[in-house]
Formats: structure tokens, C-alpha cells, sequence
């Protein structure tokens, strides 16, 4: 048994992968249906009938909406919120994707294996080898069609701490709101219905063990359980969840891992419980992964949220340094990625400083988000390096110690205390004013979800993909291993997203429902 | 609903904890019935009637058994493998117990309190703390029922890496054989029926969402799915999953931890595949720490399975020395718990290297044991150092050098390199012969499993118990967190098991079914 279900995993892990190309024809043969199903069982008379049925109105589901419909498939997506966008509308607007236009214009060397590297390297090889490859493979055909085809404008390049270069590319308006609201339109252009207020509380199965469709609640007012009208919708061809991840229920990643408490503070937008993740899971769908919780190393505790403070910190990395109040000393490398600097930054007990000189924040930050971030009090200036250590309470001896060493290391281009990557175009940090911030992470994003395959199809707990059911976005699981690197979600969101659309909307079979 | 699950979470796993008595009296209100049933549904007519069914015959099996049937219930323990005892069986039988006779004669002060701060420093502060709690606060009085009331003999303090210090008792014969069969004879004379070749294929709920029984197939040849006759058994108070772990479930292990390749061998008996946790879970149970899965550290490529090295290995950490045969180097903390030192003889890319002289051999390790590795030629005996180093291909003047610095560590009491904990009746490594043997790790113990609580109810999807579904041992997860200690499974699994099987067993509410 064991070997058959190695093969089985093999078959599905490791065959399609690489050779998917998303232009291709979809997966027609899909393996036989679950014999188990979990779900409840199918109503015998519907209230409403359509052929795909989207939960999530973020990236993943708006794009999964937007190829559903270009295979012909008449497209329901659905939100529980009573705005649409969840997490992808308040994201920063980076998008990682190697051999960009951007990155040949600075005369930067990438490729989807170095980016596959640094992706296994931050995921402690957790990750699903070919789920992790699917997004290197085709994020850069990703972010050509959200330029082309969907319109969205991006305009600079990026560097996230965890990657080897600079190759996330953000847009216009540093908000993933551009993508969002682009996809939006092209989607409702196209026909596709968009509800809001819409939950999804129970998923059904028909007898041959295919995903059938689900009940709803219309008119449902979050968080109340027990608002808006039910009713049951038939999906002919297949359900989709992109209903992202479970940073904002505190029950349910404490079960997982109970050090965090609800006290912690989260990035994300309330809604981001994880009642259709559960669902999925009643209904027989495998999660993985569930007790990797990311919290955001770059989040200030003197501005609410996601806030402005990412935007400014993320872009001084590389160029400025991090340092602990307590000592005036840098205790960690500023380019490491999420996970190891919010482990850093808790292990100090207390909020880290970073700060960065003009040079640094004239160059690497957008004008705007400086500016909010400065507005909310998060982001301080000073003239001098005295006086932003006498406002953190930063001794100042060693501090200056630390700053003269460090600008040792930017001239020669080599950190040796902690190997931070320094670009090519960091110059020491010696220019007032200073631009200063402290930091203490928030929970994030959640890396664990449904397993899913490279056609984004869910995975049952007989290790089969449960037929009707495909999960894209934060709900999937398996794909970012331990961490999670920053910028890779809209890619990731992107990509499976469209698959499971592809292939939700091709897929010919109909429930014998 | 955030909150609202916030405050049951509290109450389920920081209320009741510490102050549980395993004397007291049994918790005789459950908490509402979980509204959302995924089991099957129960049968019109079931094929047999008892009280309590037991899933598994190792520690934690029987013990819930011999509970159950304390408390008046018709109890069957049933197994899927044609002989009893699982991995309890072929386990070293070390028990950790704080405060233990043993440890009071050697003059070792310990406490429940330090035992916690070891489990939860080993477990990366994953463990549900309550959980990991109750294994400390009643491993002493387990062991003290394991001796007096079941009768089996306990003869050796023991050290296991990752202990603060020396607190695990072992079995006369250095199996927990002599606990399982004491255990099997018991429960055996109070009436329990025992039936192997009987595999669970399914759970069924009631109506009221109690789960009430299972499917069985009976006469069941593993591991072929189609062997046996199925039949239906009604289950009057509750089922008890006592299952074990997944270890040896090439494809589960591997969707959890994609690095666990089938070609990885394990210490476990064949059967200790996932099915129960995994039907589990399709009854709506909630699965934690599924990618927490242990290698062992103390394995030999140079014999099969768990071997009789880790008993030779595991007692002269702390009195030897543990080196990379490529450099004759010592690379890490001897006494470092399981993880820490898989992760280290992994990084070498080659089997480590471990030896003792004849003081630390002749004092520490029992000499059959010691015996059976010579004679499978997993553990070599050596006149002189130089004739070690030779055999193992080892530099032999910076392997002497090594020694030479050791002994000066032995001689202080202190190692300065990687502060392995050097015992008080060490020896510096000088009176031939000497004993040596190579170490490569494997697949040992699965940390995750079916979230429980503080009385062994599984924990449902929804945050619930699910009621009349109990689980105990290695088929639960929560109390390790990232790594188990060596000889806690042991206490946890009579611990957890006892209570389980009280409550199981003493639940006056019958099924609806």
C-alpha cells in the first residue's frame, strides 16, 4: 500500500510539473473520484445553478474567475466580506518574477532556478519541490499577462530579504489594489457574477464523490454566524477556494502553534479566518503545513496593521542598518529573510531600530509611503545620528562604533559580522537627516493550507485529488515550506489561480448531481 | 467568533490542566455535541455491541483498555497486525519519571517544572503547554502504577539527550516488552477481549454527532486493503484511538515533509502507517504538528531497523565522544537532543562516528545489549585509538588530538566546545579497549498527530471535542511540539492512555444510536 500510494504521490508530485505549460491544453484525464467523500450530500433540488463557483475575491480567485470564464464557463465568485480584495488589496504591489524586464534594465542575473534555490533555502525544503518550481517556471509569463492582458502597470524594482537579487517588481501605485481592481473590471467585463456579503458554509458532494456545489449564506454580515438567508448554489463543472489564509483566527493558528496568542497583532485584514480552509478539510481535503505562521519582521508597533512602515524599512535592507536599542549593536542580518529576522527581533525581548541616511531613503523609497509612514508617527527624521539615539534611548558610543564599522563594510561591498547583501549601489550612511523606525513583528501570513497538485487541484486524505476542487492562493498549502518569501504570493496567487480557473472551466465532466 | 473561540480554546487547554487528578473523578460534562459530524453514518443494525472500543495494543492502548474496563465497561482492544504490541514493544522501554526512587539514591534533584522546561525547549514551544504539562505533573505516579499495580520491573537510571538531567527509569529486560506483556496479562484477566487482524476502516456518528462505532475488517492480513470480512461494531460509550504513528507512511510522511523519501528507512514496525489518524481526520478531527516527524540519531547503517545501537550509543553520550570520521573532529553536543543531532550527522552527508572506552562502556551500558551489537557488527571492538581511526577510515593525529582535548573537558567538568553535558562519574577516554560504531539516522517518531485535550478528547475542526472519540499515544499530537524527548512517549503514552480509557470507559451517556 505504501508503495502504491508513493507511486500515486510521485504520479502526481513529480510528472506533469515542469512540462504544465499554462498555454497548453488542460488536464482533461483526472484521476477516479474519491471514494471517500466527506462532504455533505448534494440536495436533491438546487437554488441556484452555475458551472464555477469562486470563493475569494483576492488575486487567486479573480484570476482563477477570468480564465474559468475564458474556457466558456458561467462564473460565480464569491466573497464573505462586505468589501472585495481581501488580503491582495491591502498587499504591497511587489510581484517576484525572474529575468524581468526591470532587472535586465539594471543589468541583473536571475533565472527560475536561482529563484527555485532561494525559494527551498527559505522553506527549509518543506516546500512541494514542484509546486515551488510551477511559480519560478511561470512567474515571469504571469506578470506579462497582468501587464498585458489585465493592464496593470508596474514601474520599479524591489528587493525582499531572502531572495539573491533584486527581481520583484512592484506597481504603480505600491498596492495590489492596481492588479485587484484591473481584474476586477476585465472580470466583471466579461460576464462573471461578483457577490459580496456571500459565505460559504458547507461544501456538498454528489454520489460519485465530485464536489457538487455548496451552501451558502447571502445577505451574511461578518462575523456573525448566524446572519444573511442560506442557500444552496450547484456548481456544474467545479468550486474553487481562494479564500486566503488564517493570520486573523487566533483559535486556529494557536491550535497549531500556541505561541500565538491572540494578543499578537496581525497585518491582516480581519476577514482572514479560516472557515473555508476547514470546510475543505471536513470534506476530506488534506492540509499541510498548518504550524508555519509567518509574522512580518518589517511591522512597527507605533502605526496599526499592515501600515506604511513595511514599505520604507523593506527598501533601506542593504542599505541601512538594524540595530538593537539596547546596545547600539546590529544583531542580525537586515537582507535575511522573514522568518529569521521576527525570530531575531523577538529574541531581543524588545522592538529593533532601523534607520537609513537621505541617500538611502531618497533612493531606494517612494516618496509617498515615506510620507504616510512619517504622517502616522511610525517613521521619525533626524538631523543628527545623536539625536536618533537619544530618542530610542540608544547608547551612543557604541552606536557611532557601529556605524563607522558598518560603513567599513559598504565600501568594501562584505558584511563579515552578518553577510547582509550590500547593493552595488549602497554608499555609507553619512548624509542627514536620518530616517528611523522601530520594529516588532505581526502575524503575517500563513503558509500551511489544502495540499494541492500542479493543476491546483485539491488533495484528498486517500492522497487523491478530490475531483471538483481546486485551491489557489493563501488557502494552499505546500508551496512556500517553512517561509514564505516576500513578493512570491502575488506570483503564487497569479499563477494557480489561473490554472485552477483553466481548469475548473474546461473541465467538460459534469456531476451526476 | 474569534473570540468567541479564543474563550473556548482557553477553557479546553488552560482550564482543567494541572489540577487533574487521574484518582478524581471523571470530567462528567462534555461539552455540547460537535454540530458537524463527517463520520459515516452509523448502521441501521450493527454486527456486535460493546462498550468501548480500543484501537491499538501498545502502551497506550492497553493501558486505556485496562482503564476502561476498571470503570465497569465491556471492553475490545482490536489490532490491524497479526501480532500485538505495536512499536510499544520494540521500544528500549525507558520511562521518564522527575523525582523517581532511582534518581533520589543517585543523589539527582529534579522536579515536573524542569521536565516541562526541557520537553518545551526540545519542542521549540510548539507543545500545547497544558498537554505537555500533564506528562510532567504524573509521570511519577505512572510509573508508580506501571510498578505496583501492573507489575512491571524497572531496574536502570538513564540519561536521553535534550534531559536537564539523568530521569529515566529502564525495564529489566531494556524493552517495553516487559511493560507491554504485564499490561496484556492484565487486561487479559480483567476480561477485555484482544483481537488482532482486526483493522479499523471507518467511523460512524450517531445522529447526534457522538461517534458510534466503527467498521472493522476482521481476519485482516496486512497490508492488503482487501483482506478480512467487514463488519460493523457499536461502540456504547466511546472509541479510543491508540494507533500510533505514521512513520513507516512513505507517502503521508512525505506530504507533510517532502525531504522524507520513501528510499529513508525507519526504526518502526511495518504497520505503523497513518489509516486511523487519517479517518480520523474525516471524521472532522483536527490534525496538528504534522511536519514535525523525528529521526533518530542513534541508528546504524551497519544493522537493520531501530537495531541494538541506540541502547549502546544513547548510554555513553556524555562519557564518549562522537566525531566526523573525515576530520577526526568532534562537530556536536553529544547529549543534544534528537533533532539537533540527526540535523548534525545529516549536515556531515556521511554516517558520524561514535566510541567509548572500556570505563564508560563497562559502566553505563547493560551488557546483553551491548552483546547483540557486537555480535550484528554494528558496534567493533578496538585494542588501541589508532586501530579505531584505521578502521574507519579516520586521520588518526587530529582524532588523538581531539581525545587529548576531551579528556582535558572530562577532567573540568566542562565543554567548552559545545557543552555537552559531561556526567560526574566521567572518565577522560584512556583504558582500552574501546567501542565504537557509526551513526545515520532514521525515521523515528511522528511528533503530530489528532490535537487532543487535557482529558484525551480529540479536538474537532470546529474547537470542539468530538464527542465519544478519544486518542492517546503517538496517534495524538500537541504535547512535544517540533521534538519528543527520549522516554517521554513512554509516560505520555500510560498517561494519556489511563485517562482516556477512564473517561471512555466511565461516560454514562450512550449514543443515541
Amino acid at each position: 500500500m505504501d508503495e502504491e500510494k508513493r507511486k500515486i504521490r510521485r504520479r502526481e508530485f513529480f510528472g506533469a510539473g515542469g512540462a504544465m505549460l499554462l498555454g497548453g491544453a488542460a488536464n482533461a484525464a483526472f484521476p477516479a473520484a474519491n471514494d471517500a467523500p466527506n462532504a455533505g450530500n448534494a440536495p436533491a433540488k438546487w437554488d441556484e445553478t452555475c458551472d464555477v463557483v469562486v470563493v475569494g475575491t483576492g488575486f487567486a480567485g479573480l484570476a482563477a474567475a477570468f480564465e474559468a470564464r475564458g474556457r466558456g464557463a458561467d462564473v460565480l465568485v464569491i466573497d464573505k466580506m462586505p468589501v472585495y480584495g481581501g488580503n491582495s488589496i491591502v498587499n504591497g504591489g511587489d510581484f517576484a518574477a525572474p529575468g524581468n524586464i526591470f532587472q535586465k534594465e539594471s543589468g541583473i542575473e536571475d533565472s527560475p532556478d536561482l529563484m527555485l534555490k532561494d525559494m527551498l533555502a527559505a522553506g527549509l525544503n518543506l516546500n512541494h519541490p514542484d509546486l515551488a518550481r510551477m511559480v519560478c517556471l511561470h512567474a515571469g509569463e504571469a506578470l506579462e499577462w497582468a501587464q498585458t492582458v489585465i493592464g496593470a502597470k508596474f514601474t520599479r524594482l524591489n528587493f525582499h530579504g531572502g531572495h539573491s537579487v533584486k527581481r520583484s517588481v512592484q506597481t504603480v501605485n505600491q498596492s495590489g489594489s492596481e492588479l485587484v481592481n484591473k481584474l476586477l473590471t476585465k472580470v466583471l467585463e466579461s460576464g462573471v457574477k461578483v457577490e459580496t456579503r456571500v459565505k460559504m458554509t458547507r461544501l456538498f458532494a454528489g454520489k460519485d464523490g465530485r464536489i457538487a456545489g455548496m451552501e451558502v449564506r447571502r445577505g451574511y454580515k461578518w462575523p456573525i454566524d448566524a446572519s444573511g438567508t442560506p442557500a444552496t448554489i450547484k456548481a456544474n463543472r467545479a468550486v474553487v477556494l481562494a479564500s486566503g489564509g488564517f493570520s486573523r483566527d487566533a483559535a486556529l493558528r494557536q491550535a497549531h502553534d500556541p505561541r500565538l496568542a491572540p494578543e499578537l497583532e496581525s497585518t491582516n485584514h480581519p476577514g482572514a479566518t479560516g472557515e473555508a480552509l476547514l470546510e475543505a478539510c471536513r470534506a476530506g481535503a488534506m492540509s499541510v503545513h498548518m504550524d508555519w505562521i509567518q509574522l512580518g519582521p518589517w511591522t512597527s508597533p507605533d502605526e496599526p496593521g499592515f501600515g506604511y512602515t513595511p514599505q520604507v524599512c523593506e527598501r533601506i535592507v542593504g542599505y541601512g542598518l538594524m540595530v538593537d536599542p539596547a546596545t547600539g549593536k546590529r544583531f542580525f542580518k537586515e537582507t535575511g529573510n522573514r522568518k529569521e529576522r521576527a525570530d531575531a527581533i523577538i529574541a531581543l525581548g524588545h522592538p529593533a531600530v532601523i534607520f537609513g541616511d537621505t541617500y538611502a531613503v531618497e533612493s531606494q523609497v517612494e516618496p509617498r509611503g515615506l510620507q504616510k509612514a512619517m504622517e502616522t508617527g511610525a517613521v521619525r527624521r533626524f538631523d543628527t545620528l545623536e539625536e536618533l539615539a537619544g530618542a530610542y534611548g540608544i547608547p551612543a558610543k557604541p552606536f557611532l562604533e557601529e556605524i563607522a564599522r558598518w560603513n567599513g563594510f559598504v565600501d568594501k561591498k562584505k558584511d563579515p559580522d552578518f553577510d547582509c547583501m550590500i547593493f552595488p549601489d549602497a554608499r555609507p550612511t553619512a548624509k542627514a537627516p536620518y530616517y528611523a523606525m522601530r520594529l516588532w513583528p505581526r502575524v503575517h501570513h500563513t503558509m500551511g493550507g489544502l495540499l494541492i497538485n500542479t493543476q491546483a487541484q485539491v488533495i484528498g486524505l486517500d492522497m487523491k485529488p478530490i475531483p471538483g476542487l481546486y485551491a489557489a492562493g493563501e488557502v494552499a498549502g505546500g508551496i512556500h515550506g517553512a517561509v514564505r518569501l516576500g513578493s512570491v504570493a502575488m506570483a503564487d496567487c497569479v499563477i494557480f489561480g489561473r490554472i485552477a480557473g483553466r481548469n475548473a472551466g474546461g473541465n467538460a465532466a459534469i456531476s451526476s448531481q
